[in-house]
């Protein structure tokens, strides 16, 4: 690769089928900008990929504004130090932040921290140690409040999210119950990941062997990345004041209307009164930086040392990939965190 | 009336319409029961009615079961003893129960207990110091966790639930905005019961006018007792980590089909991701003999004497006028909390 210039991928524009494609991302090249004084010239090595990412590129809420058209596509990163004219950083350094799809970015030391040099692999920041990690400690403790002995149910058993929420949720001593797209992903979590149950979604029976494991303890918590018929078919089985915990809703990002009617909105209301469910929504953005974070990691870098926990990532090679990994992550073609390899 | 026999209003056959009509109730005369040792026989003076209680003569979840067809219809009641057997109660006791809609009841003394010799008027244990009032008490306090200088909205401004979610938000310093069925209702939420706003849901431009209030300060906390398209409204102006209590549907409730679609569950879950929101079901007899009820009513009788808050009843004379007023409460012509006048 041309190591002359910053690639950079932007958003060329808004999506107009389900998933994202090829054609809402492209591909520029710019030189490699140059640092001014306090500033420093970050080389990216690894990009972090989310579903939650593709809400950046459409307009999804009122809360959160999409990335400008022509601008740098976000997401999580981690990047050495090329050039520092900082005393905080200096060349060399491994660092982590936001800075998006590009081989190159500047950066003030405002919005980057130093990576944590106890971390196996720096991709880790990424996925296990990162938000994916981050997010399903903090939605199994803070949200759902998972207790021994529980049920904790989940999509994406395989995924970013899913893998880390089944394996914190084992760790804190509940039945743990995860849905994925393929056999071989099921029998991975249940095998290798120590899942008590894991049904392919995709399988003849499905509803049916779902319904059958929620049926023996029914859910006592319920950690949301999917979201739409999964959700339908936990709800009769949840107990009085179970929790729920939305950390986003990837059967909507992907769709571009609304399901068809008839307005369920009420039957869940309804169940949420009835059954006393707590339901709440996780940014787990909102917590970086806070004590919880740096709970957290000791507990999570505690875990993988002691192989408690599988960091799983499914990595793909070269920047240029990333839209294509983008879209997979919507047909589960990854297996673990997708995580993408820019530079060494 | 003839005091000879024992009148019951039992519940005759699930609704067919969308409002809970005459047919579905139907008074009956038996004699009046005997009690045997260790037990007392009540002489029935109030009952209260909430929407709530018509989930009981339909089937509205897994959860809650319905009252059996030809069985009496259930509710909380005010009554004083009349014969004794027990040691516990003495025959002229005022005491409070859930023993439904009949002139006399037999109690083994388990579901029954004296009521508080300070309140003002015995009604006052099925309104402000009964379920609405203490409903209104957990879901402003504990479920909607209203601050000072905070929002807090609600419908059915003058009903028995909202005219304390209102009062009791004031007295926690919140702006409170309420939504009623008429401008006589709205002129006494604003002049009598102090509320900042109330918005007439009847009136031609309703649905700006409320947005417009919302736009002031957004919303903080939401109390629901109704649903539906209030709540709709409602959303675009929650502010991040909003809380809403869901007491109740009435809106639901009186629906014999699901609202056409399309379907929007996902746009509210959704809503709940970015904005964090917390969303809680509360069922207010899971709380009685609690420490937070005695804590309630310590508060709320101080409150009343010192002409804090004002306990708003609706009073309906005869016990055969329950089936209309029943029916009057999703009509919206009670001002007040309605509670029924049976013997004095």
């Amino acid at each position: 690769m041309d190591s002359k210039v910053n690639r950079r991928i932007v958003v060329a524009e808004r999506p107009r089928y389900a998933v994202p494609t090829a054609n809402v991302f492209q591909l520029e090249s710019s030189p490699i900008p140059k640092p001014q004084d306090a500033e420093v010239l970050i080389r990216t090595t690894w990009l972090g990929l989310d579903p939650y990412l593709y809400g950046r590129v459409k307009h999804v809420s009122h809360q959160a504004q999409p990335v400008p058209l022509g601008d740098v596509m976000v997401g999580p990163t981690v990047g050495r130090v090329e050039v520092s004219y900082r005393s905080d950083f200096n060349e060399g350094d491994l660092v982590e932040g936001f800075w998006g799809w590009q081989d190159y970015a500047i950066s003030d030391g405002s919005r980057i921290a130093k990576l944590d040099p106890e971390l196996e692999r720096p991709s880790h920041a990424l996925g296990a140690l990162g938000v994916s990690g981050f997010g399903a400690w903090l939605a199994v403790d803070r949200l759902a409040k998972v207790q021994r002995g529980e049920t904790l149910t989940f999509g994406a058993a395989c995924g970013g999210l899913g893998s880390m929420v089944g394996q914190i949720g084992k760790l804190r001593g509940a039945r743990v119950i995860g849905v994925a797209g393929t056999a071989e992903k099921c029998r991975f979590a249940v095998e290798k990941l120590g899942f008590d149950a894991c049904i392919n979604r995709h399988a003849e029976h499905y509803e049916s062997e779902l319904r059958e494991e929620y049926a023996r303890n029914g859910v006592h918590c319920y950690v949301m990345a999917i979201g739409g018929r999964m959700f339908e078919l936990a709800m009769p089985y949840f107990h009085l004041h179970a929790r729920i915990a939305v950390c986003g809703l990837m059967a909507s990002y992907s769709m571009q209307s609304l399901p068809d009617g008839p307005d369920r909105t009420m039957v869940l209301l309804n169940e949420i009164n009835l059954r006393r469910l707590q339901v709440s929504g996780l940014v787990t953005l909102d917590y970086l930086g806070t004590p919880e974070q740096e709970q957290f990691r000791r507990e999570m870098k505690a875990w993988i040392r002691e192989r408690k926990v599988l960091p799983l990532e499914h990595v793909v090679e070269g920047l240029e990939k990333a839209p294509e990994m983008m879209q997979g992550l919507f047909e589960g073609k990854n297996f673990g965190k997708a995580v993408v390899h820019v530079a060494d």
